[in-house]
């Protein structure tokens, strides 16, 4: 099985700014991105579309229809005169957390649904498609130009929700003492390279981005920081490194720890990653390709942020700050970043640098407005900026994103107990002296 | 729509006690009764079937894959040599409660699994049903008997999952905004008529059976109570009395209450029966055959026990006790009892003393054994005796019950906050003096 | 220490029927018992009194200010014209659950409350008292009596709530790790006496009452039951024999339980009575006397319904019904049963039939009204008659009941999950062939 | 009543560097510090020092405990040999969340001890502050030295508990529907002044502090950041301006609000501050004297993380970040700025520039490691580090808070949702265009 195709086969882009695009292209990749999407819950049984795991984690058909509500209410109702909604009641059963957009549906909740059923839901697509392609067509100028403004992030919307999907149905399918299987690992696995370090020197940065051909809000504006000297690993932490760490009593050493994480650890009996599991043969994993030995080479992941903070503690160091780790891939933006989409599995290293592509990569910074961000108003004002406390930065992007989606200024973020994302730890270094006779 | 056909129409019975009963007869009742459970749940998508509502529901395809489980363990596993399980995980998976059948998966997660899928499932059903039919095929004497009655129990077993499919589907398909429809209602509806009376005489009566084609453990021993003077009403309560209980403020009345149950309609805002709502236009209440207008003439239907306990004190009266449900169900057993199964919803009593067919009435009587009861050793001595506390006894049958499940002597038992069953009020008076004076 | 003497010396008591029974009689009557129940707290710090361990517990200080409340609501207020609240906001702190008497201060946050202070609520009571006092020596004639049945329901009231005082301050006393002491021993232990058994025929008896000196309304109406033949153990189960189940896998053997039990026995990891612990040393117990071993001979106190059902069942037996109960206790009423009020811990039977004053002993019958039963309108109609769901009659009598409460027709009732009251066990046989053999 | 002079007279501090002060000098300091403690406590009844309102709350007689072994453990069982503790189970009970330290008893039950009593629990302060003293006339030199620094950190500490003695019964009383007093009002009320604002260049600041008489280790390493422009206010955000947005629909509005604090709006029901409540003669509040109306004056107080960053936002501005208010702090440290401490209730600004003594000042900076800090080995090394995560910086210092305790680089935290502080408002501008008319 090979589901790296459709996510790191080139969709259309906008050969000029998307401003000027014309609306057969916009279509193009409209098109590309969204059949994108049911090519990945093609391999799934009605059945598994129905679950939710846990409140975190939505049924696959909620993010099937979800994303179907976002162009329809987005671009639909709002630039189609007079339109219809496919169905009155799914406004309500679909919109996520748009508190300006209406009343929804509990959260918690989705998995107590069963109508619509997935080929309901698959039909609404097709009418919702078919109903953005013929506005195109009609289009011109200064209206095409905010259509597919909103059509562009409602691509990036789905290219989120892609990757959600995946991270989705990989929780629900562990519930499951039968261990199923989600497709056939694909591809030989590498050796990993010794950790190299990056030198970031003290001075003032600009970090964000005002300009692109696209970018959420949250990454701007451009603004500037001072970041004091500090050394940034130019790998990510494999698993025999944190197979170190577990052996050396890391869930047992509350001193390593976090408060809020050791409460957790003593809690949920936390004693390895999430889908990790030991017996007499060893440590092996659960991955979309069914359960499998844990590979020392591959990159660890799921952990959450209190896991990776304890182990860089543990290992004298801590992680790096979301300045720091925009500061040090933009060193590397030039060459050898390690980047290959919808592996749906981190990769071991090889030779490459591993900035992009294998797991989203937790840093310490807590997720909060650049100086001068506001957000827009309206419905759309809630996509990211209501969500700035208590979760934090996670930069790069994992087996799971779209290639399209990976980018030097991108903000993921997530509560700090979160384990169901493919995250994973890069390692700083400031010097402190917390050094490495900090273990053991 | 016609569900009734299924329920009602004979099933092959044993023209023989069935110690003596043939394999084929056997065989045929067999699969009759289990080709009616199919015949439910064809009407089904796969979705609906994965869905657990609350902890008290089951997905339906786990009701058929339990029930099933139920025949491999007890029948195939109890009697054929070597019998190799069709998947070692399922007894994992579809034990319900039987500890000393094993481990089993944890009942409020039931919803959490997509696997097996709906037609892994019913793959499942055919090879166990194919199994069992073989094994009578091979087996005479003493031991066809003691399979004969095995499958016996996992007949009556099967039926009372058929009850529990169609109103589990019920609470499932209710939590959705888009109101499903099960089934078309079918036939006319009647009037009800004026409430009779039943007089029992003060005496020793005896109780339960020990003896009959079929009967749980728990319906013996037969024994001896004393009953005092009572008389029973000869129908069940409508809604349109019960609509009286309501707009007397029936639910904002605290004396009229059990302490729990008035703690429940507290914290829970009760102000009806479960699947009633109010509008401008009057009381709905959500069936089978989607949402329909609240019919006066009709039994009232899914109340709690603390509801069926508050009408009663409101009306001067208070619930049977199940002894004195048992005589006067006797006294009628000859003519008059409105049977009619599988019409999925209560109908009004028209000209019939209804006993049995439309709804489970809740008696005041705690669920426990009988004097001299001892549960049978072994898994299968768990299916009744380990519930005898906190529940109460129902008498009866519902539209929702087969028609071979109905008898006097059967004793249904839920909690006393149980509101999802096809549970309703029938009226005992002693002549207390709490009469009718106390309303209002 | 011997709490025993204002326990069981007897307390003036009206010579005549109440109804008749002078001013001064019921006054040195209604003093009496009062002093008793600080005679108790007397011996607590003051933050003793404000601690609420548990939900089912209340402070003692709330008891002090409840009991007091009680005569307060429906002696001066119900007699007294234009009678002026103690403090306007004392009803709503101390009302407990007397819905039709007003709001009420949530029950599981009576611990969150300092004031009034321990000091506070004694001037209370002092100025209730006197004004009680004072009310009975204005009165005479059908007034009089109207008050002092009042007063003898307050005083039965505070009576009970003398007990709750020592069985909660025990559970508040036991959470803390300093082991705090109450009082000391008082007395030698005797040996427990081999156990024998009391015969009842089959036949039609007679329960409850319908008048005597002083009864609650649960107590009636006098009725009768049928009884069949059943043997009823003539002491109660010592802790010898509570350890040998123990030793016999008793808290392991789900065959042996409820199956509510079962899952609270798993889920809170019960593997003793409440208050036992293990230690290298062997058994030790939690007691008002501090922690002490456990002695062999005494009757096995502090189980639950679920725990009694289950060492039944192990033992081949069954609890008595409440009816069983009541009349191998009118056997014995003429000689023999042991009663010593105020003991605050059971004793060996030595050579008593034990039927009152060591513990309550829990019965299989469900808390149910008797046939004919109808409380009284207004709040004291409250007192008992919306408790009956769900909750089991214990009969007897314990160490910490006054011994002017314990009478035959006497119905005590808790939930099956409740052990922190002095609750113990008591063996019937039904020759139902359960036998000896089922052990093991 | 005057609780401030305890709280802001002098208390002896150490002449020279703390490395060289006498033993003589430390004792002093130590028995000021230690006594105005009790002096706060000794206004409270026994009763009121044993509850625990709520999990963020302790019990005041814990608080006096717990202050007492943290000089037993680090001081006492540090640095005298052979040290036998005053009771062996003691610091199982009081030791708060150092795990290194050994065992806790469980936190959020500390409201559950009713033993030692106050009296037991001053009598052991009594002694562990005679060995304190007892142990300082015995040392010189670099052990004196290291005795006293160990016994300034333990003041701070004790000077932190003396807030929370004060913030904790605020929340306790509060509970009580009789309004308990726990001091007089204090002097005159003024007026507010007019907001200014201070203007801060971009630039490189240094922030933070690596020596100084007494830090806590998180207020360093110093080091440097880069602030773009902004302007932060110069007084507090009163009452009555808070009142405006009440009134605007402050509370109503979800896209004022951070997602997590709206869901807590919706869940919890705010409406107001907490404390606050409304009747038909306007808003009151309760308060250390009682309820009180809200004065429009005075700083608004008593508002969460959530409730200060809504506020912001609908003002068109944001909160500070701790950077920004600690160079604004410095800008006036010279002059006008408002300290008096032991107040017990914010004042109004008067004249003042209002940057210390009041309320708490909430930042928008969540609580994260200055680059380089690295927290201390041992027990110790838990006071700060472990709590970096989920929480933020709150600056300046309230009306609860000594005054010794006030200073530019101190940080405070706390969760986003803690209301039970005194926590306010100050507002930053840094000309986003955000302006003022967001509002309405």
């Amino acid at each position: 099985m090979q589901i790296a195709e459709p996510f790191s086969t080139p969709v259309p882009t906008l050969t000029d700014h998307r401003t000027r695009a014309s609306a057969e292209d916009v279509a193009a990749r409209f098109h590309a991105i969204r059949t994108r999407t049911t090519w990945i819950t093609d391999r799934l049984a009605a059945e598994d579309q129905v679950i939710q795991s846990m409140e975190d984690t939505s049924p696959t058909k909620w993010h099937l229809a979800h994303t179907t509500w976002f162009f329809e209410t987005f671009v639909l109702n709002g630039f189609v005169d007079g339109y219809q909604p496919f169905n009155e009641d799914y406004p309500y059963l679909f919109n996520s957390y748009y508190v300006q957009a209406g009343e929804r549906f509990s959260r918690p909740r989705r998995g107590i649904l069963s109508r619509p059923t997935v080929a309901e839901i698959r039909a609404y697509r097709d009418e919702v498609d078919r109903r953005v392609v013929e506005l195109l067509g009609r289009l011109e100028g200064a209206e095409l130009e905010r259509v597919a403004t909103t059509i562009e992030l409602g691509l990036h919307h789905e290219m989120q929700h892609q990757e959600l999907v995946l991270t989705d149905i990989k929780h629900v399918l562990w519930q499951n003492p039968l261990n199923p299987v989600f497709a056939n690992r694909d591809g030989q696995s590498s050796d990993s390279r010794p950790m190299g370090w990056l030198d970031i020197d003290e001075g003032i940065y600009e970090i964000g981005t005002d300009e692109m051909d696209f970018a959420f809000d949250n990454e701007g504006p451009r603004h500037r920081v001072f970041i004091e000297p500090v050394r940034i690993a130019d790998r990510l932490v494999t698993n025999s490194e944190y197979l170190e760490f577990i052996r050396d009593g890391g869930y047992r050493r509350s001193e390593l720890w976090l408060s809020e994480g050791w409460a957790i650890v003593e809690a949920d009996k936390w004693d390895s990653p999430i889908y990790w599991e030991r017996s007499d043969a060893g440590w092996s994993q659960f991955t979309l390709f069914g359960l499998e030995p844990v590979r020392g080479e591959e990159p660890v992941c799921h952990v959450s942020y209190f896991e990776a903070d304890a182990f860089a503690r543990w290992a004298g160091m801590r992680l790096p700050t979301e300045h720091e780790w925009e500061v040090a891939a933009g060193e590397l933006d030039r060459a050898g970043n390690y980047i290959e989409s919808g592996a749906l599995h981190p990769r071991a290293s090889g030779d490459s640098r591993q900035f992009y592509g294998d797991v989203w990569e937790w840093t310490q910074s807590a997720y909060a407005p650049y100086p001068g961000y506001r957000a827009a108003a309206g419905a759309l004002g809630e996509y990211n900026g209501k969500f700035m406390c208590n979760q934090y930065v996670l930069r790069g992007g994992s087996c799971a994103t779209s290639l399209s989606q990976m980018r030097r200024t991108y903000r993921n973020f997530f509560h700090t107990a979160a384990r169901w994302q493919f995250n994973g730890i890069r390692l700083a270094d400031d010097g402190s002296g917390r050094g490495r006779e900090a273990r053991g």
